[in-house]
């Protein structure tokens, strides 16, 4: 591949971070890098291939002789600019929910349907990272024995909400660990019953998350449906339908922040229409593209974030089948959400053309 | 109820400490406490009604004007010492796993069996924390439409695995917040790819769990058999089973660790007999004993750990159809596992005696 002129949108975010740091890591050929952000990080810069380059703001005109657009600002702004990047010849690979569901754009998970960025018209669009980390190693199972049902409850990691949830942890950590209420003797004292909801932190600084995540999780990411599904798990239906090509399976999802800084994990179960046995499994997810294979209980050995974070690939373990049901096959997955996630898939989406 | 004279058997761990506080809220007539634990605990006293009750060591002749025994000392000490308490004339409240399955002991959620505690032959078991939290709200909807299936993964707090745990959790968050790897600016700075697992801290004291807890969680409680699945998810098949009395419920669980101090919460899948809309399961749910509705998505109104703290019901919320499958319902439950997973469900079957 020829060195290529690419713009990063987003580029201070936690995604466009890690979008940079996969530039380098994978080699990508950049011939000049563009950072853009908003207007209120201009005057900051990046780190790149150890150089420092200035921020500028991202407008209608920021994408003159720019080849690949990487964007993660926002889905309002992949709207606002996207058409933009593409009018000025570039192709975009928009990280945001924006076009993910457009007929007229691909969505790719480079191990699962790496075909579909031909038929791209300027966008492709990367999926969700809980999508991402479910779809790797789920694909080989499908395509050896045909999922047809997923019932799946995720881990979240406080970082896919943002640089600034990861920070919103830290600091809520910080203070209730300095409060008396939270000291080792206050821990072990007990508590008995009580109806002051004891520890529902007061006055806990809070600006990204709807509630206290120090000590606490959440079933909510995204908004909620008026049918009381949140758009995280709706995600988790249409996209899994729209990269696999299939929309008969049947699919299920409840998604939970966790007290993590990085790395979702996910206990997913599925039925398939052929059994499959774990160890047949455990063969075909150990040779599948973007997957590793940490499947070892006598070793303690299964997916945990402190595993999955800073690696490429979707670790999956603990791969049962449930004997009061046939053709289930279970695993608990956990992949770098911002990695495998975002920044990786889409530098691989780039790699694809 | 005639004041009785009780003794607690692992009056010092996490659930036992709650013991003594649940039989001061619920103003137990308890006419003297007699505090028991391993030898090493002795010299320590405990907190009881306003005075310090020494602590003696657990022995066969322990019991001696015991009337009622709540052990929560493990199992090992429950098959060890429980005959003797009966033999003294004590009825024994057991919160270990000794004697949930023998045939001869009533193993009892008083919301679900109550009944069952006539039966006793001297000892009634405690269930395991993470099933009599899935089974207070899940008996309700069973008793109304018949649950065929339940798909549960938890979400289970440290102190589940006693005092030290909670201690363990709190020095790991302490001892990395204060490395410059854990610094706000690192935690923005990004990663790329890696494969030296930067976040699996070094050097980081841990007694209680197999791995760092810190930022981090794991699909492992208990230990796990050799058909992979783990002692705790067992125990939610076969207790389940048997305080319903129906064995034909098909249930397959995924049991997780997260750095949270108390309660569990668990994400609910339940396949039953005749459908049962969530409009329905929350008008069945509001009025049923020992579970409290909170469910309002408009209001960011859900279970958490934080509002279960403490707190003598199950929380019950993210109820909904699965718009892919007839006759499931799923839910989001939350529950402090010390108190109604452990201290209150037993104090609670003491009060049926």
């Amino acid at each position: 591949m020829s060195p290529k002129v690419v713009a990063v949108a987003g580029a201070t975010g936690a995604v466009g971070t890690e979008m940079l740091r996969v530039l380098e890591c994978r080699r990508f050929p950049v011939k000049r890098l563009v950072a853009l952000a908003s207007a209120r990080s201009v005057g900051k810069s990046v780190r790149f291939a150890g150089e420092e380059v200035p921020v500028a703001e991202l407008r209608q005109d920021s994408f003159r002789g720019v080849e690949l657009a990487l964007f993660s600002a926002g889905a309002a702004r992949s709207r606002e600019f996207a058409p933009a990047a593409v009018a000025s010849g570039a192709v975009v690979v928009d990280n945001s929910s924006a076009f993910r569901m457009d007929p007229e754009v691909p969505l790719v998970v480079p191990e699962v349907n790496p075909e579909a960025v031909r038929t791209h018209k300027g966008i492709i669009a990367n999926p969700n990272c809980t999508t991402i980390i479910m779809n790797v190693p789920v694909w080989p199972i499908h395509k050896a024995a045909r999922v047809r049902r997923i019932i799946v409850s995720s881990y979240q990691a406080t970082s896919g909400a943002g640089a600034k949830a990861m920070v919103e942890l830290r600091r809520q950590l910080v203070e209730l660990l300095s409060r008396p209420e939270y000291s080792e003797a206050a821990l072990l004292e007990g508590m008995g019953l009580r109806n002051d909801a004891p520890h529902v932190a007061k006055g806990l600084a809070r600006e990204v998350f709807p509630h206290q995540i120090a000590f606490n999780l959440f079933p909510h990411i995204g908004g909620f449906y008026p049918e009381g599904d949140l758009e995280e798990e709706r995600k988790l239906v249409k996209e899994t339908h729209k990269i696999f090509g299939d929309s008969s399976i049947r699919i299920f999802g409840t998604t939970v922040r966790v007290p993590v800084f990085r790395a979702h994990s996910e206990s997913v179960y599925l039925e398939t229409e052929r059994p499959v046995q774990p160890e047949e499994a455990r063969r075909i997810l150990s040779g599948a593209p973007g997957v590793e294979l940490m499947d070892d209980p006598s070793k303690n050995l299964y997916p945990m974030p402190i595993h999955a974070t800073g690696r490429a690939e979707v670790l999956v373990g603990r791969i049962r089948s449930d004997p009061s049901t046939p053709n289930v096959l279970a695993m608990f997955v956990a992949g770098d959400q911002l990695l495998k996630g975002a920044a990786l898939n889409a530098v691989q989406i780039a790699e694809l053309l």
